[in-house]
C-alpha cells in the first residue's frame, strides 16, 4: 500500500512531487472522455521518470506476435493500444531555460484532479537562477466536444525583475510505446502545415502484414494568448512547432491557451475529410472563451453524477475511492461510441494492449446498467454483435463450430497467445451471453435479445454444442481442457462454473428461440433438430458436485489436492505470484478470484441460501483475491449470507485499489475494470439489490464503520435513491413512473414527491 | 517421405544435386567426431539455399529467453549450439572466377558419404565458359586425432587449352547462426596470425550476462600443396587468407589439402595454452601425408564397426538404414569426453539448441551399453553427476527440495521455457535413475551406483518426495500438474507413468541405501528418518488403473475422453500436428508417443503378459507415434507380445526417418537421438535380448520379408555375435570368458572357437 494523495471526498490532490512516484501521480491524475484520454504527465520538460501516455479511443496496431514456442491456433498479432502523436508537450522557458521540475528548485507544488468538474489542475513557483515564476495548469478533454483538448497556462512573475518567458508548443509524432514487441514507432508523418500561430500534423499507422486498417490522425493546434507569436511556426522531422513569448514585468501575469482538435480516421473517411472536418472543429471553438467550453464540459459532468453518484458518510476515505473509481471508469467508456469498449487500462497506460476482455461483460455492464442510460449498454452488446464474425473466425481457428468470442481483442479476432488461456479459458463466452441475459432482465426489454443478441447466442450455443464430447464412460457431456476464472489453474476438465455456464447458455438460447421470429430462425439456420442437439446436451451436462461436502466441485480433481486453507500461508509468501514459482501456484489450491463463487454471483438468486453457504465456506477461505476482480464478487455473495464483516472485510480489498496502490503497480496505470467492484460491493451486497422476475429488490445493511450510504440508480426510465444509514433505509423515486419494489421482503410502490 | 539417396549398404551416395533438396543432402552427409562435427555444404562458393553449419562439442551460448508471457521460475536464457567459426570453406577460382554450382554448368556430380571409413567425398566437372576442371573433394574429422579436420582437393584440366586455378583458403568468424533470439553474432575475434602458407584465428564467444563460460577457439589451418602460395596471406576484418595459385596444362592434375587443428578453452586455460597445444598440434601431423592420417582414421571406425555392426540379408533399404543411424550416432558421441551429450542434431544442425534431452538416458544409454565399452555409458552418467548442482539449483526454483534434472540443457541448468514441459514434464527426472539402474544390471558393475550414482540417486528420490502431495480424500500420495512422455497432453494429475517411476526412484534409491557406505550416507546427510519417509510415500503412492479394463491409466481422466482409435482419423488430418489446433490435440485421446508403453518396455520382463497385452492393445490406437521415439518402443513390445507384424511395421517407421525424410523436416538436421530406435527395434524387438537377473537372454524371430540378419553385442567383456535367420539362431561367443545365456528360454553356455 502507498498513499501518495490526501483524503479529500472529490479530489484526488497532493502538495508533494516525489520524483520516484512521477508514474503513479501520473496513473492517478489521468482523464479522458471516452474518445481519447491521456496520463497527468506534466505539459513541460520532465527529464526524471515519465510516462507521456496519450491514447485514441480505438486507434491500435497489431503487433507481431512473440512466443517462445509456437503452438498451432496462435493468433499472428497481439493488439496494441497505441501512444498517441503527442499534442500535449509545451516547453516553458524563463529567461530561455527549460523549466524541469525534475532539476530545478520549486515550491507552492500542487496537483489536483478535480473529479465533480473532469478537471486536472497543477501549480507550483519555479524558481530558475532567481527569476521566481508561479505556472499554473488546467487541462480536460471535454465530454461535451469529444474532439477538443484544451489547456491553459498561466504564468505571474513573482519576482522583481523582469522575466523572459518563451511557450514552445508542439504536435510531435516521434513517439513510442513502452509496451511494444519490437521497440518500433507506430506512426509515419503524411503532412504538416504551420503558421504562426496554428499547427497541424497528419499521422498514419504503419503499415501492417495483418490486414487490420491503417489508422489516420489528425491534430491541430490553436493557440489563445496575448503572448507574441515568434517567428511563422516551425516544422520539424516529425512536429509541428509554435513558439510565443513575452517579458514579464515584476507582479505581471499573462495567460496561454492551447487547443487541439483531434480527428481521426475511424469518423472520416480520407484526409481530405479529415482536413474539412478539423477545420470545421476548429471554426465551433474559435468564438468560445476557456471558460465557456469548460462550463459545458462540467455541465456533462453534473448530468453523470447526477445520476451516478454515491455517498458515504462517516468514512471520507471510501467517498474518495468511491467517486475516484466512477470517474475514471466514465472518463473511459460512457456508451457514445459502439465501436468503442473498455480497456483494463484505459487511457492510463498501455499494459494489456488496452483491448476488451470479458471484464466488460462480467463486471461493466451491471454497473452501466445502473449507473446510465439503457443505449450505453445496449453499445456494448452491440459491440459484441458486431464482432460474431471474429468470434466465427477465432473458433474456426481452433477446428470448432460456432462463434468463440475473444479473449483479447480490438476487432473481434483474438489477440492473446497462452495455449491455457486462449484456447482454455472458453468460459468468457458465456459471460458474453450472460451479459445479453443481464440487460434483458434489468432493462425488461425484450428487442435485443430476439434480434442482434439472438445471432449472438446462436453463435455461443453451437460453439458449447460442438466443444463438449460424450464421455461413454459416465454416459454424460463434458467439457475438457478449460481454464476456469481461476488462473492459477489451467487445462483442467469440468470446471463447474464453465459446464454450467455452457449448459445455462444452450438452455437459455432455445428458450429465447421459441421467442424469436420464423425469419430470423431461417437466417440462421436454426432447425428442430440443432435445438434438440442442445437440449439433449443441456440435459446431459456433467457438473461435478460432493456430495458430502454439499458442494460444487471446482472441476473434476480439485478435491484431491492439500486443501490447507490461505490462512496457514506464512505471510512472506504471499502474493502467492510474486512469490511462487508458477509450477507450485498451478498445483496449489489456492484461488486467484472466485470460480464457482463467480457463478453462484451471475445466478445468486437462484440457489438455496446453505447451497451458497457451503460453497461460500469452502472455497472463499482457498481464495487469495489476487485478481483486482476477486473482492467484489465475494463482498456481495458474504452480504447476501449475512456475513457483513466479511463482505465489508472484501470491500475494503477493492475500494481503494489504486488509490492507495495495493498491488504495486498503479504506475503502469488504473486497473479500471476492476473499478466496478467497489460499486457492486456497495449496491448489489451491502445493499442487496437485485432484479428477480422483473421487480427491484433491496436488503440493506451499514457497514460498522460507516454513518450510512446514499446513491441513485436508473432503472426501466426511473431514478432512484436509495439511502442507507443505522436508523434505516428509504427509497426515493426521483424520476418516473410509480414504481413497486422490495424492500427488506416488503413491497412498497414509490411514487415521485410533486 | 522423399528418397535422394540411391540405396547402398555402407554408402549415403547421390548422383544428382537439385538445389531444392541442398539442405537435406547437406543434413545427410554431414559428419563428426564428437569433439567437432559439420553439415555437407560445399567447401566452395554456392549462392543458392545452402545451410553452413559446422560445431563444436560443448561450445554454446545462453540466448536471452524469448516469451510471450513470463512464467515465475523460467529460466533465463536458453542455451543454444552455436556456428563456429568456420574453417571449411575454400573458393575455388578457375581463370579468375569462383566455382558456383547454383551458377555453373557441371556434370559427373557424385557426393558419397562412405560410413565404412567416415569419409564424405565429392566429385564433379565444371565447365566454365569453356574450360573444364574435374574438381574432387574428400573430407573427415578424424577420430583417431580429434582436433584434425583435413580436405584434400584435386582439380584436373580436362580440357585442351592451360587453366589457371586459384584457391582462397579462409578461416573465418563472420558466421551467423539460423537460430539465434536476437539474430545476433557469436564470436569476437581476439587475434589472427597469417603467413604465406598457414593462417590462424583466434575468436571468444561474446559476453553474457548470466555468468556462464566464454569460450575461446584456435583454429590453424595449414596447406600441402604444389599449388603456388600467392602473398603472404590476407587478414580481413573477421578473417584469415591464404591463397594459392597455378596454371594447369591440358590434363594436367593438381592436389590441395587444407588441414586444420580445432583447440577451445574447454581444454586450454587461456590463450597461451591455447597457441602452444595448437602449435604442437601442428607439428603432429606435419610429417603425416593425407593418406597417413586418413588411414588411422579409418582403421578406428573400423574398431566401431568391429563392435556394433548390423548385417541384414534380404533388405538392402534395411541394411542401409541401420548403418547409417549407427554411424551418425557415433560421429556424435562415442564417450571420450564425459562433459558431451547427444544433442538432438549432433553436428547436423541447429534446432533444439543442440543441448541434452533425456533422450540420451531412455534411448542412447541402452544402445552404447551394448555397442561399445563401459566407459562410454559410465561417462554420459558421469555427464549427469557432473551436473548435480545444476539439478539441485532447478528445483530450488521452482521452490522444490532435491534435486530436478532439466529438460534441456548445456550445463546441468534448465533452459527451456514452456510451464507445461519445463515444469511438468519431470518424469525426466526418473529416466536419469533408470538409467543407473540399466548400466548396472547390464554392467553387473555396483561401483558407480554406490558412489557418484548414488549422489544423484538421493537429489531425485528428494525430489519426488516433496514433489508428491498427500491427498486426505484418496488417502494417498499423488503428482498432480504433470506432462508424460505423451506431450499431446499438459499438466495431468497422476501419469501412471510419472508416478510409477517415481515410487520406483524412491524404492530404488532406498534399496541401494543399503549398500553404500556409512561414510557415503553421511556426506548426504541421509537420515532412517529420511529413508522411512521414502518408503512409506512408495508404499502409499496412487497408481491409476482401470480394474474393469484390466489397464494402467495414462492419467486421472484420460478414460472420460473420446476414446476413438487413430485408424477412424481421416488420412488428410494426419500428421495431427500439423493439422489440428493445439486445443484440439490436448483434448484428444491421441498419443504423441507411448506413455503407459514407455514405462512397461523399461520393466518389460516385470510385467505379466496378460498386463502387457492389454495396455499394449488399449493405447497403441490411441497412439499417432508423431514423436521420432515412438515407434521403437512399440516396436519392442509389440514383439514381445508375438506380434510379428506390428513389431515389423512399427520398426519400418524408424529406420530410415532420416534417408527417407518421413517427417518432412530432415533439410534442418538430423533426428540424432532417435537413431538409437531402429537397433533398440531389432536387438530388443526382433531378437527380444533382456538382461535378467545377470543373465543375457534372446528369443528371436526374422521378420517376413528379411532372409536374416547379424548383430554383434558387448557384453561384460565379452564380445557376442548374434545370427538370426529362417533356418534358426546361433549365437558365437567371439570375445572373453564363457558366458552362460538363454536362448527361446533354454541356458546355454558360450565358449570362444578356439
Amino acid at each position: 500500500m502507498k498513499r501518495i494523495f490526501e483524503v479529500d471526498p472529490w479530489k484526488v490532490i497532493s502538495h508533494e512531487l516525489k520524483p520516484e512516484d512521477k508514474r503513479l501521480q501520473e496513473s492517478m491524475t489521468s482523464i479522458g472522455n471516452e474518445y481519447m484520454g491521456m496520463r497527468g504527465m506534466f505539459e513541460e520538460k520532465y527529464s526524471g521518470d515519465t510516462h507521456k501516455g496519450i491514447y485514441l479511443g480505438g486507434v491500435w496496431f497489431p503487433d507481431k506476435t512473440v512466443v517462445g514456442w509456437w503452438k498451432n491456433g496462435y493468433p499472428h498479432y497481439f493488439g496494441k493500444v497505441i501512444n498517441a502523436v503527442d499534442f500535449v508537450s509545451v516547453d516553458i522557458k524563463v529567461n530561455g531555460e527549460s523549466i524541469d521540475l525534475a532539476k530545478d528548485s520549486y515550491s507552492d507544488y500542487e496537483v489536483s484532479l478535480d473529479m465533480k468538474k473532469g478537471i486536472l489542475t497543477r501549480s507550483y513557483v519555479v524558481d530558475k537562477n532567481g527569476a521566481k515564476v508561479k505556472v499554473t495548469s488546467t487541462r480536460f478533454v471535454s465530454i461535451a466536444f469529444k474532439e477538443l483538448y484544451a489547456n491553459k497556462l498561466t504564468f505571474e512573475n513573482l519576482g522583481s525583475e523582469p522575466v523572459t518567458l518563451e511557450v514552445d508548443s508542439v504536435i510531435d509524432a516521434d513517439v513510442y510505446n513502452e509496451d511494444a514487441n519490437y521497440d518500433e514507432q507506430f506512426w509515419n508523418v503524411l503532412s504538416k502545415q504551420v503558421s504562426a500561430k496554428d499547427g497541424r500534423l497528419v499521422a498514419q499507422t504503419i503499415p501492417n502484414n495483418f490486414g487490420t486498417p491503417q489508422f489516420t490522425t489528425e491534430m491541430a493546434m490553436h493557440h489563445v494568448t496575448d503572448m507574441e507569436a515568434k517567428g511563422l511556426g516551425k516544422e520539424e522531422d516529425k512536429q509541428v512547432v509554435n513558439t510565443f513569448a513575452k517579458e514579464l514585468a515584476a507582479n505581471e501575469k499573462v495567460a496561454f491557451e492551447k487547443r487541439v482538435i483531434v480527428t481521426t480516421s475511424r469518423d472520416y473517411a480520407d484526409e481530405k475529410d479529415l482536413d474539412e472536418a478539423t477545420s470545421k472543429l476548429l471554426d465551433s471553438q474559435a468564438e468560445k472563451t476557456f471558460s465557456e467550453l469548460l462550463t459545458a464540459h462540467e455541465e456533462a459532468w453534473d448530468k453523470r453524477w447526477e445520476k451516478a453518484d454515491v455517498k458515504i458518510e462517516g468514512s471520507d476515505e471510501a467517498q474518495q475511492g468511491i467517486r475516484f473509481n466512477l470517474f475514471q471508469l466514465f472518463s473511459t467508456y460512457y456508451g457514445d461510441d459502439a465501436r468503442l469498449n473498455i480497456g483494463p487500462k484505459g487511457f492510463t497506460g498501455e499494459k494489456y494492449g488496452g483491448a476488451t476482455y470479458w471484464d466488460t461483460e462480467a463486471f461493466a455492464v451491471p454497473l452501466y446498467l445502473a449507473l446510465a442510460d439503457k443505449e450505453v449498454t445496449h453499445n456494448l452488446l452491440e459491440y459484441r454483435h458486431n464482432q460474431l464474425p471474429g468470434a466465427y473466425h477465432n473458433a474456426q481457428e481452433q477446428g470448432l463450430k460456432g462463434a468463440l468470442y475473444p479473449m483479447v481483442t480490438f476487432n473481434g479476432i483474438e489477440c492473446h497467445n497462452e495455449w491455457e488461456i486462449t484456447f482454455e479459458e472458453i468460459h468468457r463466452n458465456g459471460t458474453i451471453a450472460y451479459a445479453i441475459y443481464n440487460y434483458t432482465r434489468y432493462t425488461g426489454d425484450e428487442e435485443y435479445v430476439t434480434h442482434d443478441g439472438f445471432d449472438v447466442l446462436t453463435g455461443i450455443a453451437r460453439f458449447w454444442a460442438d466443444r463438449v464430447h460424450y464421455s461413454q464412460r459416465k454416459g454424460l457431456y463434458m467439457i475438457h481442457g478449460v481454464t476456469g476464472p481461476n488462473e492459477y489453474e489451467n487445462n483442467v476438465n469440468n470446471n463447474w462454473y464453465t459446464n454450467m455456464l455452457a449448459k445455462w447458455c444452450l438452455n437459455y438460447t432455445n428458450e429465447i428461440a421459441d421467442k424469436v421470429s420464423d425469419e430470423k430462425l431461417a437466417e440462421l439456420g436454426l432447425t428442430e433438430e440443432e435445438r434438440n442437439k442442445w437440449h439433449e446436451i443441456a440435459d446431459n451436462m456433467y457438473l461435478p458436485e460432493d456430495k458430502e461436502l454439499g458442494i460444487f466441485v471446482q472441476h473434476d480433481t480439485f478435491l484431491d489436492k492439500d486443501l490447507t486453507p490461505v490462512a496457514d500461508i506464512p505471510a512472506d509468501q504471499l502474493p502467492l505470484n510474486q512469490n511462487w514459482s508458477w509450477d507450485k501456484i498451478l498445483r496449489s489450491p489456492y484461488i486467484k478470484q472466485g470460480d464457482v463463487m463467480q457463478g453462484i454471483w451471475y445466478f445468486i438468486d437462484k440457489f438455496p441460501e446453505d447451497v451458497k453457504k457451503r460453497n461460500f465456506e469452502f472455497y472463499e477461505p482457498l481464495t487469495v483475491h489476487e485478481s483486482s476482480l476477486s473482492p467484489s464478487v465475494h463482498a456481495i455473495i458474504a452480504a447476501d449470507l449475512h456475513k457483513e464483516d466479511k463482505a465489508v472485510e472484501m470491500y475494503s480489498r477493492t475500494a481503494r485499489l489504486d488509490l492507495d496502490n495495493y498491488n504495486n503497480d498503479t504506475n503502469d496505470g488504473l486497473h479500471i475494470t476492476s473499478m466496478t467492484g467497489s460499486w457492486l460491493a456497495i449496491v448489489q451486497g451491502f445493499a442487496g439489490m437485485r432484479v428477480i422476475d422483473d421487480e427491484l429488490q433491496f436488503s440493506p445493511f451499514v457497514p460498522k464503520d460507516w454513518e450510512g450510504y446514499n446513491f441513485r440508480i436508473n432503472f426501466r426510465d426511473r431514478l432512484l435513491e436509495v439511502t442507507v444509514n443505522k436508523e434505516g433505509s428509504s427509497i426515493k423515486l426521483l424520476k418516473g413512473d410509480d414504481l413497486t419494489i422490495k424492500l427488506n421482503g416488503e413491497s412498497l410502490t414509490l411514487t415521485t414527491e410533486k
